[in-house]
């Protein structure tokens, strides 16, 4: 095929992406690569820009074929955590050691399918130098399973902030934050059925909380509420050594 | 003004309205006048006729027009109940009283501006025969306030059904449902503010309930709830006695 | 690879779920495993749960895949009902039978591609110990069709509560609810076309009904409308034993 | 106030209307002017152009101002026909008088509050020379009062069409398109309450009807209903002329 | 497996549909089988008890099993007509003849995309024994296309109704019904990309409609906007014949 | 009443607006005062500040209180010109004169109802310095009326960029942007009823265009429009100076 | 009028509020009555009992008959400090002072419009003791104006959260939560116009956001953002105090 | 199989396209085959009538299929130019070249992910002569990363008109189109999760946009922005040759 396209037209624009180093620096969060809208070359060449500067790379929503490549390029050079549920992936530079900043965050999930988004938030937490207390599947369709864990965060393990998990009615971050003296990051997750199943109502309804002090992400961002809530943490934490 | 219209054109239809006089024996509900959608006058006509023929007129969103011209227009022949905080009406001809169909109905709101509709399907059900047991603010906010009247109504009054109502975040249904082993008829209001704040969050939240047994009628159709519990509580009691 | 994340990691929560094994006793609702936001090993460890504990095991939408796994994996102990239009299955211990609540329930469809549904909430009631009857494809669309099969529910075998599945116009409910004094479950399905074709039409019409007693479920709910409809007629048939 | 805008500037324009003129002979429908959307002056200067051009002038969505303006303005030369109901008006020129086309149209409404929208319809039908048929208040919550008018429309009256007119659950043209070989246009109102009250419920369950041969308009269009209907009524009335 | 459930449980309804084999004659229309929602045996059955009471099957939305299952059982005793375009199939008992009923039918399409719904609607026409004329793609990206074929139509051919298929801007049923004067049936298409694009804007911009006489079905409903044009076109001619 | 509130508390921050004075020069668009969501009080002090530095101050969405009061605030210093039907405002210093960019402008409108929005363009292209033609109610109802002020506007005038302002159906700007070789903006207004009557169909119509070229701005934002015609018209009018 | 109604009926549930009077000390946030669906009568109810009870009650979305009577009635006992523009009150009793956290708020608006919602959101930080520093019409139309005010609240002032108050397009958060290394909570606004002008544009792309660490509230909901920036820079302050 | 239906029915009309070949000239935009709608087939006879009568085709949204296809069958008479990430191709007879207009376009993208669409609207920019500049990544979430790119195209390359591209929040085209002298074309991506992530956050943000001179096309629609910006940008490059 006679196609000259790709060395002249369109495509001499050969930045495809501005990696922005100084975000971790900037903002004391580290980039994530959301590799879902983009092709396993471009999800690559990023997270080797990355792991090259920063000596880290996270990407989530990895594929089976991304993931496969991940392994297989970057072997001689870093570790590959890798997160099943959430699909996510960290490559570290041999060597390198994950801070320990004395953030402490809660994480709940209402039922089993929210628990991808958890670990997702759970990852970037950790990344983040926090550390993480989860109990999961403790949704208000049976209340008594609640009470006891949630007990235990807020006043034994005395997290600095809870994110709250859940899909279908999304009730529970309402609940929670109903019930306890900390900053409350609702995560509605696309769990559910019918109208509004796609996340929509759990979503509407935790921004329809009547308790004060929850503030929400969208639809199964656990990436976004892990960064928000690891942010809150640090700076929590950064106050406590003063 | 030289309107021969109204006497010789699309006004020769009379018959502006058919009640359905037999819906009280066919269905054990008595037709509500929803006073909302028609004319003053429409209404008033209406009201006429089930007064005739049964006896008593049910009218619900009642404007202050309307309300006096009931007031005025039945003294002789009826008393007129008033629902201040529903804005319906009941007229009942001298001489008449409500049955005791023995069914038990159980109404809790999330908050106080749910009231009006909770009280709407409290009307509905009295005049079904229904004793009715209520609860108000009783929201996930503070769910210690919630316990104590759900276990009197449940264990002591041993309700048939209960109606929930709620707006804003409608979580209350789910969590109720998710407590007792008694029907629950979910009953969003049009309580909020925001996305989903007419009462589309709450309907949303109660649709995609993660609790066995919950059943939903549209936002703020307190008039449909008492229906309702009403035909369920008197199918229980009819059972009852044999 | 090298991947030790799964083992040291945001894995550390091996507690997946808490089932309610309560629920049946608390609720007088067997809890569904619904399977379609699950992997199959998770859903694979509830359903051992349950059968472990209540000797029974249900589960809503099986994949093709887990459908084999359950008839591999519990041969020995348990048999394995599949009911392959609704795609649900109940696993139950040798020597365990059904109980005989008394309730009676009746269910119509539309259509014929309402079934599926329909069959979800027969199973839930027969698991509850309902007597269920069904009369499928009698919508509006030839409304001769419908009123024998109603007439002899209603009349003859006496229903304590009627699930009425349509999708499309979803006017199906509005009708039967108009015609007998029974409390009506309407359950929206996701059979349509074009605008409001995945059930949102069904299920708006059903809520704006001017036919009083029908409360509804979300779209293809059938395990809500079927559980609902146990609970009314368990309660019914609980008082007819005095 | 030195205002010379209104002079000099952006409403040099003094073309604020192109009446069509032609469409009644184009199409066989007049145009209506609908005044919603229009400062009484406006629609006071378009009326008269169709008064002077064609001998008549229809104004449909009247306010109370413009129609004590279009008594005042035009009692020498015309006589106002005014539809309460509608709130619409006809002036005709003194000595016109309406056409007979032949065209037989049936008109059915499910409530009494449909009937404003019913009356338009008729309104634009009578004004293309059709003889009009109505019944209204037969709706499904109590279906035994549909079929006698229905049948005396269709058999006795033989109609071309008809015009089923419902809000709330929409459910009526369906029945009807279900039952009888005559074209039906469907046409939703904004009678209702809650989510899809706004006339929205009613139209996407007319849009997914399972019965053949019905069509619709928007929401609240009587003048496109009647317009339909009688160019379908006249055309099938000429055929019959030969 | 010891599946014993299809045998003794929720499947002892063996009655899946109840096909309206009076429909044909009670509305002039006859019955299609939506093959989309069904399984393919569920088609079959269908199929074949149209073919032995009515000697004819019309099937739309077929599957290229389904397809392949018809050409093969229906072999000995019918004739297959297949749609390529609406993927539609008809059956007929060799022998059998469609009728001529005089009705004239003009179909238009927007783009070359919509002509799978219009060929859907053309064949339901047909067999309702019309005279189908069409012309494809005339849009309004460039008007010069549309005014010959459209004369040609309605004066010369002198069709009695109009069905205008159009997905994107749905401006062409607008633009139609604006110029001639037949009765027009918009038929939006699923036809489009970005906000709106699922037909949604086109069936909007129809319903919106700014030129009188134009009715609308839903989204791809070609069968439904054939059965209305049909029904239109056979009460004309039938006035035609006296 | 004791309030201290408003001067020692959430109102210490006097500055309510920072005036973007450079924006004329940075953009060559001048910043207009959106009245609609300020107090008389916050739009008199921006105009004031605005007068003062610029010599000219724009105000849309004026109301009759504000209007009331510009007249009498500003009348030594500045002279008013107001446009009744967009409720705009100009005031503008004695002395100053609007400025010749040389830019040409050609608006449309479907309807008479659309004038109000294509007014509020016409001012702002105004005030830009270009020459502006304007033909209104040519909508698609008659295309017959469209032809000719168009191909005027074209091809005598010579107009850079034209706006194609309407509501309802919204099909005007595609059928325009299918005929001439000028930059389109479609201007959608909320001008309809019923479903997508409050602008979002003809929005959606206008989006899904299948005519290239065209581009829009939001519903009823006529400011928007004007300004982005300006833009393009005086980048024309400096290019053809050299 | 013989009105017994309101003594002997629905009416017989005199508690219509249950204030959460430990909420303060459960969750360190004061309960805010919020008056908007509340009777003035009910409203006056519930502030006297916070006022008995905590000495100290506050109200928004106050309407001008409400704001008189808590003028009027609490005069002789507390202290009325009213937020013109938020339309909010803080009754304290004499002799009580708002307490200081230590906790650090900075709150930033895109326009002018925005600014009520940002009063509501300053109110309730500083009734939780917090410090409170804002900046006003900062919007991305001219980002220049952002740079230095920003600035200044994070390096300067080291606020341990901001709140962004955006309607229209809702950028500013985005922009903001990508420069700075603090938590951002977003407050979209119901400021706009025409498709998402009701906040929903605003309030979607914030959930939409490319930045880390952004979280958001419901549209206009002062309270919320308030209540949640105040809980989180107060666990900052108290860490701080060690 | 007996098929007679291919030929002899609903399959006359053999005309399925009628190419626009006249809109070249009338609108200097050549025609864009949309192959996403069509059948393979469809798109090659198109494709075929284009060439032969323009001596270029352009097609979009090209599946791997045809990509194949194009690539055998022109092979003898015209080159093929690929456009991988857009996945658009440009078929060219032998010996023709594209013209140079004068015209400069500037195309910004918010994200990586952003850029396929950049790339189909370059492309249509580039057949229509102009030249393109481009910049990729440059959004909100640093904002550092904007300023230098972006004055590069206004001050050194003068470009006519700007499109960016952004998904997600939509932020970039706001800020962008506050900054500089140039319209600015906003072209929405489907680039996003949760609510609104398929484009539609990104559409009403920009729709909603507080800076003067942005215009927008419908989400994805990189051809619509293209043609657009080819438009303004060959008329101002015209009306510099003068």
């Amino acid at each position: 095929m006679p196609s000259n396209a790709e060395r002249m037209d369109g495509s001499d624009n050969n930045c495809i992406a501005r990696p922005d180093f100084e975000r971790v620096q900037r903002k004391g969060v580290p980039e994530v690569i959301l590799a879902e809208h983009k092709s396993t070359e471009e999800a690559l060449t990023i997270a080797r820009q990355f792991l090259a500067v920063e000596g880290r790379a996270i990407l989530s929503r990895v594929s089976e074929e991304l993931k496969a490549r991940l392994c297989e390029e970057f072997r001689q050079e870093a570790t590959l955590e890798w997160y099943p549920r959430a699909r996510a992936a960290v490559l570290r530079k041999h060597g390198m050691v994950r801070s320990d900043s004395g953030g402490r965050v809660g994480i709940l999930t209402a039922g089993t399918s929210d628990i991808p988004r958890a670990e997702e938030a759970a990852l970037i937490c950790r990344e983040m130098g926090c550390t993480v207390f989860t109990a999961y599947d403790v949704g208000v369709a049976g209340l008594h399973r609640l009470f006891e864990p949630l007990q235990n965060m807020v006043e034994r393990e005395k997290v600095d902030v809870l994110i709250v998990v859940a899909g279908m009615d999304g009730a529970l971050p309402s609940v929670v934050a109903g019930l306890v003296p900390v900053p409350v990051i609702g995560l509605p997750t696309s769990v559910g059925y019918g109208l509004g199943g796609d996340g929509t109502a759990a979503l509407l309804s935790m921004l329809q909380t009547c308790a004060p002090g929850l503030v929400v992400v969208n639809i199964d961002n656990g990436i976004g509420a892990g960064a928000a809530a690891g942010m809150i943490a640090n700076r929590v934490a950064a106050a406590r050594k003063g």
